[in-house]
């Protein structure tokens, strides 16, 4: 297996444009410890950067390089009555070490548009086939950010809604996922909206929650929104 | 200068605990990078868990260890018309190198309770004395998290509203901000809350805003919000 080098890969390529491109003089990355895929892609990197801003500053050097991740709230709607069921997956997370409840999502590389890759992570975590025409872009005026100030990690937000009966909504619950990545053991989670809602503890979720509601102008459902 | 040692920190320990009460049998840590303050105390590193769940798989195994971090929606409001302004700090950042426009926020350690670091923060960052009974918490059940799969990194939410009059808001922009940690270079920003929120790229602050307003029952205000 040959490893992906730091310099080849898409997501350092993608962090050193940006900052370049905001002005930044780069003097220096050091890679301090670097995380590649079964596969010998570069998956991680802590890196060490050296650089000026045009005031004349050093910027604080560290980042965890990750790349850029897209996130997919599928909402499906039961066609009798209009109630939205939230569509998650369950997984242990490093954060805690505990179960997380989390929308569909995966990392972006450069093999693929971040919408197809939003295509294929939804149909890994749930079986779940859609497409481009169904997706809701939450995150139309460019990419947003976790954690600005430790890491170049950027998300795409979209949303997906399906009318289907109850039976076809229930039937999407508790399916145990195949894993994609190394480790990776998912299972499928269906819940009314609200109920979905309390049990998303990552930020983004939450974010994007909010932002699908706002967008489809649901203010009933907002409203009711408690975390 | 001494540096902290890894097992002594405490947002090591914190996460260690955490882990251990999800129930996860640690078999080892391995430091692969670690970054100090200028004062010896660990600031952030990057840890290979090896780590059984009680399902019997591995956990993926990186962590960049960040630990908690207090966020704060200063909210001003113009006294005579009722307008909301935001009060933003400005700095350039890591994610891409540029601007970031972000609500005033700090890292909590054992010193201190987070409420207490969120205080100091506002008035490190913002020059703003706030007390206790202003602060209003937006995450009261728990801590939520900005990147689950790669971090501990944990969140705790807070707004606080002031009444002043328009030209005591006015004053509050534009102010440069003595460094808190090194390289830091802050300058305020105060705008009325929609054109704020517009500069906002961070999932988190935008997030904050959406609680704030949820919170405060602030409708009008959150049907008006674009990113």
């Amino acid at each position: 297996m040959n490893k992906e080098k730091l310099q080849d890969a898409h997501k350092f390529k993608l962090w050193k444009q940006n900052l370049e491109r905001n002005g930044l003089q780069i003097h220096g990355v050091e890679e301090k410890f670097t995380r590649h895929r079964y596969n010998g892609e570069l998956l991680f990197s802590t890196l060490m950067l050296d650089a000026s801003t045009p005031e004349g500053d050093k910027i604080p050097p560290i980042c965890f390089l990750k790349g850029e991740v897209v996130c997919i709230a599928m909402v499906l709607i039961d066609e009798s009555t209009s109630e939205k069921y939230l569509l998650l997956v369950k997984q242990r997370r490093i954060a805690e070490g505990g179960y997380t409840y989390e929308h569909p999502a995966g990392m972006v590389d450069d093999t693929k548009t971040p919408i197809a890759i939003a295509i294929q992570e939804v149909k890994e975590e749930t079986g779940v086939e859609i497409t481009i025409e169904q997706l809701i872009n939450l995150s139309p005026n460019g990419r947003l950010f976790p954690s600005t100030g430790t890491s170049d990690e950027a998300m795409y937000f979209y949303a997906c809604e399906i009318r289907m009966t109850l039976k076809q909504i229930k039937a999407l619950d508790q399916k145990a996922m195949g894993t994609t990545y190394e480790f990776e053991r998912i299972t499928t989670l269906v819940l009314p909206f609200l109920e979905g809602h309390k049990l998303v503890k990552n930020t983004n979720g939450l974010l994007l929650n909010y932002l699908y509601l706002a967008h489809v102008e649901d203010w009933e459902l907002i409203k009711k929104l408690k975390i």
